[in-house]
């Protein structure tokens, strides 16, 4: 019987290894993670998880232990569309957004691997089967940098198998941006996937004027050039600006999504299963996306999501960036040639060392 | 000295004494209320809070107990602008509404009315003030009250003072929608304010169909007609249904409701102090309405509302209505003829009965 019968909700402080920072977020130390484990009538498992840059963890956790378990205990797990449904309007007032969207995500994920572990379908199979070979880059977050440690972050990478590659952009003045990029143009030759990521950290002119100054330096795409909610704002980015744009990783809801593409404000849509509301809504993102005729690329949590991409015939990049997760996760994501390849193991197949976990409880 | 010395978060379950229903939030049986203390190195006192319906609550209380009082303490308390950014960006990976959003709203209004205090001056003063009498309406939550009982709770609101009154909307059938408004109408006599709330029950084309059957008994405006997510949905409501249309206690931030806006899918924005970001926020919409020549109405928290509205000169209804919170304010507020007046105490002139909480805490 797939009648869930118990919710367990986990909530760790990972440390990472480097100290990171963007335009928006400045230093993080560490990233909260929070997990659930869902258990059927059967003894099957679903696991999923959600992250934070540092702030929130707690919230998203009161909501997995306090609040969703009494929507979640007894209900057949196979039905994720209805419980999807129950739980988003159940949470609305006071979520639609924020931790609760965060909570929402990690929930539907141990859903969706519930059902696939059940099935003993790796995700990428049960939700399409389209090609287990995505494209895969490397998600810099590297603003702060030293021009030298950015490069030798870059050889690293390219030995790593990456054939593609992202740096952050956003600071103080336009030509220090203008700087690194070219040198890394320089660095890595003409033709090889250089994505910039500005973190929302522009007004619309002034991203029109950066997306020009990259022109010359031809980066794949310019990434969160403005706020997430000045949808007028990136159209003009996107038709000025003369570079393709993506966003997505501040948007919530497939509504946003929506408001987004049918403005034509986006040319790669970036959704993240961690914080979108889901596999449910990433793949309806995803196909979303597919009607505009537009490509669709992802955020975070690169394990899980290298399925939901190998699942979508218009699968752009993969995002691949731990934060420190692998060295709590069984058999981390392989990278090929630049390629990543999603496994055949049921469900997304991610183990966590819940030992290992036990000692970095928040 | 204005800076924050201490930031003492409360977290309240308040029993309601009738159980209230609506389209979209079923049975509500009881509120969660999240209460926000400042004090300042003068020992000067600011108090805010947020409420739900019944979840989230939790998470609320995490981010104000473990998230925002590092950001505060020490803090010059006037610069309320200055701390909004702070806390709004600081939280915003896995913020940016949801509970997030209902925890700052609590902080905003408490640094407004620590501001205020410290001057001496009522909150409505100090925001514009432009006039304390406030046209006010009762807002019934009352979609599965028997009809007599209504047209009971009806004459119990004209008997309290007041001259407007709003029905809730959405039952199973249209039909019965018609009759309880064609009801309420005969009641009330012609011309007398009466609203409807429809709660995000229906789409854009089953809201234009209501719109339309509402027309005869002349509502002052519908409300939610559909989810706020559908904002292309909401601009058809307004065209095509033929009544004004009221909307904004689930828009989270300025920008959503500047998208609704200049959309032209509103006629009646309706901001709630408590959910879109706090006190600072709700003016910021206030006077975007006022550059849009629309009235501003109000969700929620009549009694700290009705200074906001009272320092707005497009200020339309203030929505009043208590759910169960009257009982540990120690003066409610007063309504006179239909008209709610915002006290001339300092601040916003809550005064919360503390010890009665204790005994309700979550
Ligand atoms: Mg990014
Ligand atoms: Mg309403």
């Amino acid at each position: 019987m797939p009648n869930v019968v118990s919710m367990e909700a986990g909530y760790y402080r990972v440390p990472l290894e480097v100290t990171l920072s963007d335009s928006t977020h400045g230093d993080m130390l560490a990233f909260e993670l929070n997990t659930v484990r869902l258990r059927d009538a059967d003894g099957a498992e679903g696991v999923g998880y959600t992250f934070t840059v540092g702030r929130n963890g707690a919230a998203i956790d009161a909501i997995l232990t306090r609040d969703i378990p009494e929507q979640m205990v007894g209900q057949d797990a196979d039905r994720i569309e209805l419980l999807w449904q129950r739980v988003w309007w159940g949470q609305h007032y006071g979520g639609r957004g924020g931790p609760t969207v965060l909570a929402q995500s990690a929930l539907d994920m141990a859903l969706w691997d519930l059902k696939a572990r059940r099935l003993g379908q790796p995700l990428w199979k049960l939700l399409g089967g389209y090609d287990p070979r995505v494209p895969c880059y490397a998600g810099g977050i590297d603003l702060d940098f030293p021009l030298d440690k950015l490069l030798r972050q870059t050889d690293d990478n390219l030995r790593k198998g990456f054939r593609a590659i992202k740096m952050k952009v956003g600071r103080k003045r336009l030509a220090e941006d203008v700087e690194r990029v070219r040198a890394m143009r320089e660095h890595l030759g003409e033709g090889f996937p250089l994505m910039v990521d500005a973190n929302m950290k522009w007004s619309a002119d002034e991203a029109i004027r950066a997306a020009r100054a990259f022109q010359p330096y031809a980066p794949a795409w310019l990434e969160e050039p403005v706020i997430p909610d000045d949808v007028a704002g990136q159209v003009r980015v996107v038709r000025e600006g003369g570079l393709p744009i993506a966003a997505g990783e501040n948007l919530r809801t497939l509504w946003e999504f929506k408001q987004l593409i049918a403005a034509g404000g986006v040319t790669y849509p970036e959704p993240d299963v961690t914080n979108c509301g889901g596999v449910t809504p990433f793949m309806k993102i995803a196909h979303l996306a597919e009607a505009y005729n537009l490509p669709v690329t992802s955020h975070g949590a690169h394990d899980v999501t290298v399925h939901l991409l190998a699942a979508a015939p218009n699968r752009s990049y993969l995002e691949a960036h731990g934060f420190g997760l692998d060295r709590y996760i069984a058999e981390p994501l392989r990278i090929e040639e630049g390629f990543a390849v999603a496994p055949d193991r049921p469900g997304h197949g991610i183990e966590f060392d819940w030992k290992a976990l036990q000692a970095i409880r928040a």
